[in-house]
């Protein structure tokens, strides 16, 4: 099968407060990994089978004990470098018998795994989310499973369109399908631009109610996407004739930083990481629970939508045509930007 | 995988009753279809792909709202005739935003759709089953999700030995398997017929309940069967000796015409449509209610049997035999029939 | 698909008290097999297939009359030697209307079959296992389905340091994974022994509480495996110091005789049976109730490992390694013979 994954690149793996003392699997880019925070407290990451037969050692009954996993199987015993320690039914350890180490970096709150060549780790910059570990902010998260390939949700959140029509009665208002968009493409940093400024909108429920404006409002959405992993959605909330100061405050909007990692699982589903960071009503327990119900509530819609889109890509007849207008033009610049990465790391074992 | 369906052909495709004026989605000969009734009281049928990013248009959101339909995803709307009128984001529409539209007849009560080229359909007739809408018979019927590839039903129902095994108790009698059948095959009309005519039998449930007869009976089997679709069975029931008077009346007979469309959803699965019309107790519910339960009895023990036939079909190792008999002759002509118009298709897009 | 199943051989397809006089269906090696006893207590075996369209003669309302099979679709019947003996609507019985046959021994209170060419069986001795047929012993045992190809199980089997980590608290200890194995092949007789001698070990539960023993044993285990279908561990426990007498009788000591038949169903499915026999407390219901679950319990623990690695094995990438160790030596022998098999029995028909 061809693959549709890029490798030589961080994919987010978890959240940094999923990993604690013992063993947590997850499977990343159809590898499947092994991870556990160590004693002294950094996240490590180990393939997740035993060198011996493969045993699965996320799987029962193999344990975690002293930083060293011991295989539910028969036994062989791995530090957290990978390297094992004890065999049974003998003294003698094999000097091949290690895990794959992958690299891993816990940054804005974030674990990201690297895919690929471990010696190309260090060169390659793993995307910001300064916001999801401010103080001045306040954030809700959440993870979805999605049964669908990753490019289907790259697609989805490159055209912000469907919100119209997907997620009438929460985000979407006639504003957001009817509004043109601007689209940039960085080709050198590989990042593309999607922005969409509605200047007298109505405002949706999402925002009324955490905000408390009333009326219409300014609405800006300025997607900013680094493939394969990391989409922001810069949104700015204000009053309606509000702009930011020239001394770049912007003391009258409201701004939410809605933040999605999206990390292949398979070539067929995806780990839907989706975060919303906001600098008004910090400490309001109301409105956190409010936008991390209504936000599970829209990407739940958009996943219920994929995993049909994904059956429907998976086994309607070859051939099959799509057609692109404007809206698109955010959506086919990240998949030029993924199918040059795809190109770019075809040379990785796989 | 080579098919076993053919194109170029009318298929059922829904009672004409089924489809009102809301969204209806059906699977047809491996095509995801959308259907409704007009306004004007018209079926009209479409692809179920949005041309935009294939969004299935049955799927929710998706809306009928004035004969459009706008898709759930991003909001193309299309009209009855698959031609898209508005786009979102442009007031442009692209000329070739177009949904493959599908040729409808509704005849009989029932609702047929043409699989393969449009120009072809005109001048291909549809076989006829006038008792189905006509108030001087009774109708009951149903349908039923079969789990196996239509080709498998067809054998079943050519070959009514199967009744005295696999419905004994209900319309299978030790006379139907004992029976020699006669075959003819029309090939120029492409209709298969086989005749089984039993002078002196007993009388089995389903119709000693619903006819009242008492003791043996003339009971005449004559299946006419015009492939792909149509499979008539038309059943006499009489007293013993009793024949058609020479002017063609026959007032001393009850006629049963059972009629079956049999209609592949995919290679593996079928929409079997049955009904069983009656020109006697036309308005007795009892006797409706009857026939109805106890057909849909006969149906479901077929589908069951079907079910792991086609299991069996399709996981046994390949180069499996099967021996025909006498009894066969008719099943064989229609698998002739059948192949005959899969290499006439063939020319078709898949 | 390659296959991992050795045909040519004899294979446990049922215990003897499962075959009564009805029909009883099990799939050994890929084959779907029908059986039952005949009226005059002999196991009959043939092919599932009704040779007229294939339906599986297991299947109702297909009946077993007078040892006559019924085909509950059209009637064709079949005696126990799986001749054709009636079809519907004619006469005349086709010559070649036969069912194949299987060559079946009952031996040891199971029931062995024969898959490959049938002139081949008699020339092919079955090993034993007297214990299970012999009122010195009494005998628990049950036959749990795995998810997973036989030969996972063989791994498993002769590799039983995976009792100290999978089977902790109920049969493994400390000294199973830290005692030394010798391994012995007669490459002629086709059989693999492997031998761990414990002379001063825990007692772990399993013994304890069936032979009442205190403190410290010596604990034996013997392991003689024929491939592809029967496995035996001999087993002794006795106080540590205890040692055969010079005339070949243990008094002293408890001998428990663990037998498994591991007949594969499918690629990636087999029919785990396990029999555990014992030489004391042969009237004490409570003690085989105890090994009964116990063993069951450890079988259920080997199952879902097995399942999981069969999923491991199934899907990841293509060449995954494996590294070996000394306590490997059994299982790579055993790996060796069944390659040897696979290859003699290759020209089989398949």
């Amino acid at each position: 099968m061809t693959t549709t994954i890029p490798r030589e690149q961080w994919y987010v793996a978890a959240y940094g407060v999923e990993i604690r003392d013992e063993l947590f699997h997850r499977t990343i880019a159809g590898e499947s990994i092994l991870f556990w925070r160590t004693a002294e407290g950094t996240v490590t990451a180990v393939s997740d089978r035993c060198v011996h037969r493969r045993f699965p050692l996320s799987q029962a009954p193999t344990r975690l004990v002293d930083d060293q996993v011991i295989c539910g199987y028969h036994g062989f015993t791995y530090g957290s470098d990978g390297r094992c320690t004890a065999v049974p039914g003998q003294t003698r350890v094999p000097r091949t018998a290690r895990l794959t180490s992958y690299p891993i970096r816990e940054q804005d709150s974030l674990v990201w795994v690297w895919i690929g060549d471990p010696a190309r780790a260090a060169d390659t910059p793993i995307p910001r989310a300064p916001w999801l570990d401010d103080p001045a902010w306040t954030v809700v998260r959440g993870l979805e499973p999605l049964a669908a390939r990753f490019g289907l949700l790259v697609d989805n959140l490159l055209d912000l369109s469907h919100e119209t029509y997907l997620h009438g009665g929460s985000i979407g208002t006639p504003e957001v399908a009817g509004t043109p968009i601007t689209t940039e493409v960085d080709d050198e940093a590989g990042v593309v631009h999607v922005s969409r400024h509605m200047d007298d909108a109505e405002c949706p429920p999402f925002y009324a109610r955490s905000t408390g404006l009333r009326g219409r409002i300014s609405r800006w959405q300025d997607i900013e996407y680094t493939p394969p992993c990391l989409y922001l959605l810069h949104s700015r909330i204000a009053p309606v004739g509000s702009v930011p100061r020239p001394d770049g405050t912007d003391p009258d909007a409201f701004h939410v930083e809605v933040v999605y990692a999206i990390t292949p699982e398979t070539e067929h589903s995806t780990h839907d990481f989706w975060m919303v960071a906001r600098d008004f009503a910090l400490d309001d327990a109301e409105v956190s629970a409010f936008l991390a119900e209504q936000n599970r509530a829209v990407v739940r819609q958009d996943v219920v939508a994929l995993d049909v889109l994904e059956t429907v890509v998976a086994t309607d007849p070859e051939g099959a045509q799509e057609l692109s207008i404007n809206i698109d033009t955010g959506g086919l610049a990240a998949r030029r930007l993924l199918a040059r990465q795809l190109g770019a790391g075809a040379g990785g074992v796989r």
